[in-house]
């Protein structure tokens, strides 16, 4: 059994064939991560605890309160507290920039500023030309499955990977499915690498929220092992990208923009 | 193939063993729903666009700004624009009521009120004396994938239901976890159904907000298809809440209080 600081190892019991027997179970951990802007308290993420400076960048690039590092003054990850302090340039009033953001707590959607979003994205399509063979769809897939140590052992998470279209590039696991991808996002950000020829490899389901983060990435291809949404498809559909979709064995649907996967 | 307003029938392009092919596939519909609280616009939430109202409802029971439907002045459904609106009796400024309430947006949590909340709920364990035999947890598992319809035309979404010990009383599928738990939840508010004898039974996972809306609620059994967190086994352990993940086939995990699972 893998141990590390993502997996508890707890006495549980087991319910097997009509007999209950005590054994050690791998949990994976989840945490607290408060984020602060210029010393305001942004959001609290219930996260996997690593790499939090690259889910705090993330989820700042995500929320459009940040477009590259030159922006970041100062970032100071307390892992013990729980705490990420992000010191921006910019010492505008964080509220005035967040204007029309509402409360969501379900998972599945944003207030006013979906609508904007949506709006603002479908002036913007993406543009690359790259393409992918089904085949190295498939491996990239399989190796995102061979990384995902995490999930294997506690069945709890959720893994997404940045790749060019030979091999991965960058891989997180998270117990959120946006935290993997906002880790990824961090790791980019922080790396100076574009995402405008890369290919999103993810083990979630690709709902509308997935597509726009994606859209504002102008990332070109995104590979799911899980379902999409119409939402998620018109979107794909009208921002120019290459939705697919159930990445499976020897199979996979393609959603939108399928001359990509050539 | 199974159509109905939740499912959207495209043609897309299937790869398989190494041949594309035009087929059609089914699609879960999804949808934002916007929601008014005495004329003011509280969240928009995406979801599986039915029983508006009951996710409406729940949504707000789990919030903590509601309790009963006897605070309800009028609730009124557009659903064609996707619009909610909800008439309280108490007409007290919302946002002083979400005070201390964060944006979030990464589907894994809650801003400081997660905390107060942690706080508050730990001082009110739940006391239900409820058992339930294995083969009954089975039993009711099973019953829920069989209801599943959404989920097996489309892969897209979550099931959630209440049971008692013998069968499951309401079900729902939605395209969040969360928001098939709250539509449980707004129709056992408006059927005054009691929850604190009751079992929920989900395919998804067990995250620590899933615990502390079930804990709000005085749930005494959760049953699970997936995974626990170390937070949400430490939360049911607290709370006095039997904790059941990894339901399936003829074998399960009992986290926390397992002498209800007798």
């Amino acid at each position: 059994m893998v141990t590390g600081k993502n997996i508890l190892t707890k006495q549980i019991v087991l319910w097997r064939e009509g007999t209950k027997e005590t054994a050690a179970d791998a949990i994976t951990v989840e945490a607290p991560m408060t984020i602060f802007v210029n010393g305001e308290e942004l959001v609290t993420l219930l996260c996997t605890p690593e790499d939090m400076d690259l889910l705090a960048l993330g989820f700042l690039r995500s929320e459009g309160l940040l477009t590259s590092m030159d922006e970041v003054a100062a970032l100071r990850v307390k892992e013990r507290e729980g705490l990420v302090e992000v010191e921006l340039k910019d010492r505008s009033n964080l509220a005035a920039r967040l204007y029309g953001k509402r409360t969501i707590t379900s998972g599945c959607g944003k207030g006013t500023v979906f609508f904007q979003a949506l709006d603002a994205l479908r002036s913007r399509p993406v543009n690359s030309e790259i393409t992918l063979a089904p085949e190295q769809a498939r491996q990239l897939m399989r190796q995102l499955q061979e990384k995902a140590v995490l999930f294997k052992e506690t069945g709890g998470v959720h893994s997404a990977a940045v790749a060019d279209t030979k091999k991965i590039i960058f891989f997180y696991e998270d117990i959120g499915r946006h935290n993997a991808v906002d880790k990824i996002i961090g790791r980019c950000l922080l790396e100076k690498i574009t995402l405008e020829d890369k290919i999103l490899v993810t083990s979630g389901r690709l709902s509308s929220e997935m597509l726009l983060k994606a859209a504002k990435l102008q990332l070109p291809i995104l590979l799911s092992r899980s379902a999409p949404t119409t939402l998620s498809v018109e979107l794909a559909e009208a921002m120019n990208i290459t939705m697919v979709g159930f990445v499976r064995g020897r199979r996979m649907n393609i959603y939108t923009h399928e001359w990509r996967i050539a």
